[in-house]
């Protein structure tokens, strides 16, 4: 018997050719669930699966209670699919030199940023924020320079949990830590719920920088699909933690970097509550929850916690200054623990920086800069996108974020996320390639591209040096089909870590 | 056969009771090695480890190529032995709640702030410091907003690579990565040599947090003596990397935190030799090395390092401002590692306050303002000891750091640490009991004081208070002998850690 994901794999062509022959046609029906299974003598999931993986594709499209549809050939860009190349990350890529080098991309003026997930400065408050500093250097003196408490300052976590209730979190000042951004933020999470050799759930793709702190923890990863339009699925994560013993799911449910999926919120209410089920806690990244592109604030998993059993990690990096370094985590009960690791890895966060911010949103200031700063990134993100269709080689696909600075980018067949970096780095471009976003090497074909960057006919003429190399690196520049089964279902994961071994 | 622990403890007891009787009197030659091992049966190294604890508890004193003489009876306390309670950590002690309290206390300003490693704020610049940040807010504008690269900004390691010419340090700029603090640089240093399971040699007494930070980790600890006058001696370190697999060795050469202790430049020397020999990192901590009381910098064993093992941990914090949070590390041949840890546990530092300590320092503000604090702390100093002298029981113990800012204090027979903590807290005083400074709860008589406080009247009822509480907590308030015998010799741990096992 062929294994599931071939099985899989054969239904999902034996459709695709259907379409491509004709027999089905934009607005048919697909076959019953039922039907094909009997037909192909497959099962009912396998047919289910292959047919969720059509949906997520673009190519079929769910409607309730009336079965699956052929979608009418899309004009835009279509959809990337969940997972293209799954293999061991491969010795060749020498993926700290890959992150290093992006790092330091971070910090230079000089290439055009599209490697880095950065919000272009022109949109921060950075004049109003150094007014907010030189304003409390005046009004605190010397206390500036004292040390703060380790959870960070009263007055910033007053102000940090009356932000967070646009979110739907209820948390008070004392349930809150303030750190040296989400990244500090995530770093004691991870350490207050694991120990070294555990296994941690996370959405794949996910950004790099959490793949390399979980290898340097000593962490091992199941990686669960992120799908375009949805994020994880709550069924996908039930799967593992019934299956698997996990320490920890680390996810990002609004727009997930890289692929800018955003997680209903049923859904986030869905995982909060299967993960409570087995006790399991959640760390949730929600940088980019207050960036949403749309009218209303998606909720957090925080907000559905009634266990204390997520771990809210965010910053101010992405919406008001990356160089304060102020973000914080709410560690929900696992508080003293937090508190404890946050003192053995910086004792405390930078006073000035904290005052400065705490005084900028008691002054009110955050509501009114998000409200011109979301419209002003949906637009970016539209030309974009807008530009990667007009410049990028037919068969490219791409997702289409509702929220946050990046997008991620599937090269047609032939194209490799980390040839098309180091070309780009010699056009003066930086990208950020996918085989960085999988603890597996997945995504070979993807690339990682920042909309937030400054507009103008540098930017244009900066993708379409992309889209030309996108075309020298694809075969012949027309759309191949998949050429890679889409094996490493998180089902088949290794023995060694399942719950009964 | 006794084990060496007792036989040296008789040897010294033999002494003390020799010169109790009168049978030596201050100023008499104390009977020569050699003739003593003969006498007592015992073996050369046993009189001689018998002699240096008499030498470093100050009854008897090593004059050059004429052997060891009786001291005349000090007006001043006399040091506190070397070791006083070897055990497991008691489970009773809370080390993680004690430590939290004590970190609370840390930020409060209703306390007299004897438990905090802190320099009195009205002795730091920070009024220019202030300064400097305004300056940078005006001359730098939108840029103190921008992401820093991950190694710090190049303008503060330049400062910081020429600051650390006066401990000896020659290195580049290339070489400095700029951290929150020296905690963060201790915390990336060592993930950068060791893994969960390895074994860290460090002094004992050690800083509390360091210990902290090790278990965290899941790093296992072999304690090697800090001696009051000589901190850890070459000797014991070549013993314990000779026998046992050591991923590495944290010491903190310049006044010690708790005890102050000073590890003689050609010993620092020795040991960056020593550790050269099995290829062993060594991570130096030196946040009081630029406050010497005495005229000359002591200098670092970075300054001896001639195959990059020496990770260099320091910080502004004791000298400038605790609260702007600037540290660094110069991890010599682990730059890569160390780079990639920090990128994953906090990105970079925070850019304003990198900004404005490197213009404080590029204005040559740092000599003249260390050339002032200098007497300061060391008249402040003086004045603790005197006033432990004056006001706690006789059978206190004290060392005398010749920088530095806190003292490491012995309690007489009965006294307990915790139990002093918490009569003093009740007080209206924080202090930091002993037993938090060793991972196997010795020192549980001892206390560390901060001489670093503001001076005045309110010291001295506190000191006042502070003597009650140990005459209370004494038996009888007179000197009792050591009750408990010197054992916990390096040279005795555990048989797993010895390198052929």
């Amino acid at each position: 018997m062929q294994p599931e994901s071939y099985r899989y794999e054969t239904v999902r062509q034996s459709v695709l050719e259907q379409i491509e022959s004709g027999g089905l046609k934009p607005g048919d029906k697909a076959p019953s669930l039922r039907r094909l299974a009997q037909r192909m003598r497959v099962s009912l999931s396998t047919v289910l699966l292959a047919y969720g993986q059509l949906e997520s594709e673009g190519v079929l499209e769910a409607r309730p209670k009336s079965g699956y549809f052929v979608r009418a050939r899309q004009k835009r860009l279509p959809l990337p699919r969940v997972k293209s190349c799954p293999d061991e990350f491969p010795e060749t890529l020498n993926r700290a030199r890959l992150i290093g080098k992006l790092l330091e991309n971070m910090a230079r003026r000089d290439l055009v940023p599209l490697g880095v997930a950065r919000t272009d400065e022109a949109l921060l408050p950075l004049a109003q924020l150094n007014r907010m500093l030189a304003q409390t250097l005046r009004d605190e003196g010397e206390r500036t320079g004292y040390y703060g408490p380790v959870p960070g300052l009263e007055s910033l976590r007053v102000q940090i949990a009356s932000h967070c209730l646009d979110a739907g979190i209820e948390c008070g000042p004392s349930g809150v830590v303030v750190t040296n951004g989400a990244m500090e933020a995530l770093h004691v999470a991870l350490r207050s719920v694991t120990r070294p050799g555990d296994t941690v759930a996370i959405a794949s793709p996910t950004y790099y920088c959490f793949l390399q702190l979980l290898e340097n923890l000593g962490l091992r990863v199941i990686e669960v699909p992120s799908r375009p339009g949805e994020g994880v699925r709550p069924a996908d994560l039930a799967l593992i933690t019934e299956r698997f013993r996990v320490a920890a799911c680390v996810l990002t449910p609004n727009f997930n970097n890289p692929d800018g999926a955003l997680t209903p919120d049923p859904a986030k209410a869905e995982i909060v509550e299967i993960l409570a089920r087995t006790g399991t806690p959640l760390i949730e990244d929600d940088v980019y929850g207050d960036l949403h592109h749309g009218p209303e604030r998606p909720r957090c998993c925080k907000s559905y916690d009634r266990e204390g059993l997520v771990l809210h990690c965010s910053s101010f990096s992405k919406s008001l200054s990356p160089g304060y370094r102020v973000g914080w985590l709410m560690p929900g009960r696992f508080l003293d623990k937090a508190l404890e690791i946050k003192a053995t890895v910086s004792v405390a966060t930078a006073t000035p920086t904290q005052m400065a911010v705490a005084e900028f949103l008691r002054q009110g200031l955050m509501h009114r800069h998000l409200k011109r700063l979301r419209p002003a990134l949906k637009s970016m993100m539209d030309n974009m996108l807008g530009l990667i269709e007009r410049h990028f080689p037919p068969g490219t696909r791409a997702t289409r974020p509702s929220g946050g600075t990046v997008c991620w980018v599937e090269l047609p067949g032939g194209g490799d996320g980390v040839e098309f970096m180091r070309l780009a780095m010699d056009a003066g471009i930086s990208a950020a390639p996918g085989a960085l976003f999988s603890s597996q090497g997945c995504f070979r074909r993807f690339v990682r591209l920042s909309a937030g960057v400054r507009q103008g006919p540098e930017l244009e003429a900066a993708v379409k040096t992309l889209g030309r190399i996108a075309w020298e690196l694809s075969d012949a520049g027309h759309e191949t089909p998949a050429s890679e089964p889409w094996e490493n279902d998180p089902i088949a994961m290794p023995e060694a870590l399942l719950k009964d071994s």
